[in-house]
């Protein structure tokens, strides 16, 4: 089993109802590795600035995260500036700042060649194709985007159609705090969020959801649908411990044991029984 | 076992993005005897005035519904216009005449006021509490309510109040589009609203949730965990096909076939399984 994440390592400064931070640690690779890490051996392929704090990965590497293809540059780090209201759906971006990704492409080394499983994070399409075209026998990439991209690079915006040719197979809806649909051509698998008393920053959610869903198919080396159901609430379950705490603060302390747990309440939040016979 | 609904019957105008009727078939009384007849004994309290198709509600009678306890008294019907935008979670009331509800005083007959299960419906607060006030042996009690109640009769909105000191168990957030929550003392549980391809009217889906719920508590005649888990997928089940067509046309319809194979695809839509051991 083999998972690879191509993604932004990025210093992020987030504003919500709760609090402020500045130039803490972000990024959808970042957050994705951190939710995968629990469950499978994760190799991240990106790029950072000198002024980067890598000691601040640490705790990435003690989960067996392979950070070799980590790229540090010159140059400034990817930056994200956002903000949210007591709507933590939406966030708005006051801030993107390129930097050492203008100049960015990524390079398989040949172990991350060789993944099965691929998750392009929400960079420059254009990135996302070239990771495709170096990768040698994908059984599943997911691919995620976000509005900085979608209204900026639309008519490079193929990785869908990239993927599409590679045969999609299930579409995950993410809905931040109502939950993802999970769409097959033949079912459809709905996970609610799970309910939570303090939400103080939803940044990372939809990447460490993407974390969970494929760090867990890649543990159990399956896609069947009765997996992609597990799967994707497992990655409800890790995105819920996310934005309990400002960036990766909660990931950080987080194990296995835990989310465990939480996929368990999960199946007590949802579960109901059959209709009696005489209903009916 | 034996249900009582106390409530509007109404001549509604609506205007979705889909379409638009005027003077339909409306109120919650009637939805909620619509769906809640499909599976137990309903009796009606209410009022209409001389206006009022009384033929529109045949199909209820032969669904059993008790209608003796419908006034028909001189005066226009209660009236309601309203709008939905594509946000079908949120209706812009343009009118609401009361009507014969100005002066109506609901009289619960001997068998209505032996009733085990109560809904009051979104009716004046002080209307509700006169139900409860003759009710001889609720064991359980439900009471809805609105905007108009809310920010026009607040000082008498004490139906919670009043459903409080009989002993609150469960309370149950309707979230629209966004399915439902149930929430006791000691546990939670989430069910969805069933993804549809065409939603046309919302009317009543709260109302048809409320007897989807109480009905199936009645024809079980239960109320523990299990049993309320249950009645939330059905009352979202029913909800599910209200919001199908305009007014009641799609419950006028329904059968209890369609309802419970509904209610196993709901079943299928959340179902995932355990974890495997080695996860954790």
């Amino acid at each position: 089993m083999s998972l690879l994440v191509v993604g932004s390592v990025a210093l992020d400064s987030v504003e919500t109802p709760f609090g402020k931070r500045d130039d803490v640690l972000g990024g959808s690779a970042t957050y994705f590795a951190a939710a995968a890490s629990l469950l499978t051996k994760v190799s991240v392929v990106g790029v950072v600035g000198e002024d980067f704090p890598l000691a601040e990965l640490e705790f990435l590497r003690r989960r067996g995260v392979e950070l070799d293809g980590l790229e540090k540059v010159r140059g400034r780090t990817f930056r994200w500036r956002g903000r949210y209201g007591f709507d933590l759906n939406a966030a708005e971006t006051l801030d993107t700042q390129l930097n050492v990704f203008e100049h960015f492409s990524p390079k398989l080394g040949p172990v991350a060649r060789k993944a099965e499983r691929i998750f392009l994070g929400n960079i420059d399409p254009e990135l996302q194709i070239r990771v495709l075209d170096q990768a040698e026998r994908p059984r599943l990439v997911c691919a995620d985007t976000m509005n900085y991209w979608i209204s900026s690079r639309r008519p490079q915006l193929q990785a869908a159609h990239a993927a599409q040719r590679l045969g999609v197979k299930a579409v995950v809806v993410k809905r931040g705090e109502y939950g993802a649909l999970l769409v097959t051509g033949e079912h459809s698998f709905f996970a609610p969020a799970f309910p939570l008393a303090d939400v103080r920053d939803p940044t990372g959610a939809g990447d460490t959801f993407a974390g969970g869903f494929l760090g867990l198919l890649d543990r159990m080396d399956a896609g069947n649908m009765a997996a992609l159901r597990q799967a994707t609430v497992m990655g409800c379950t890790i995105a819920s411990f996310t934005v309990e705490q400002f960036s990766l603060d909660r990931l950080r302390e987080l194990d296995l044991a835990q989310v465990r747990a939480r996929f368990n309440a999960f199946r007590q939040l949802v579960h109901f029984d059959e209709l009696p016979e005489h209903v009916g």
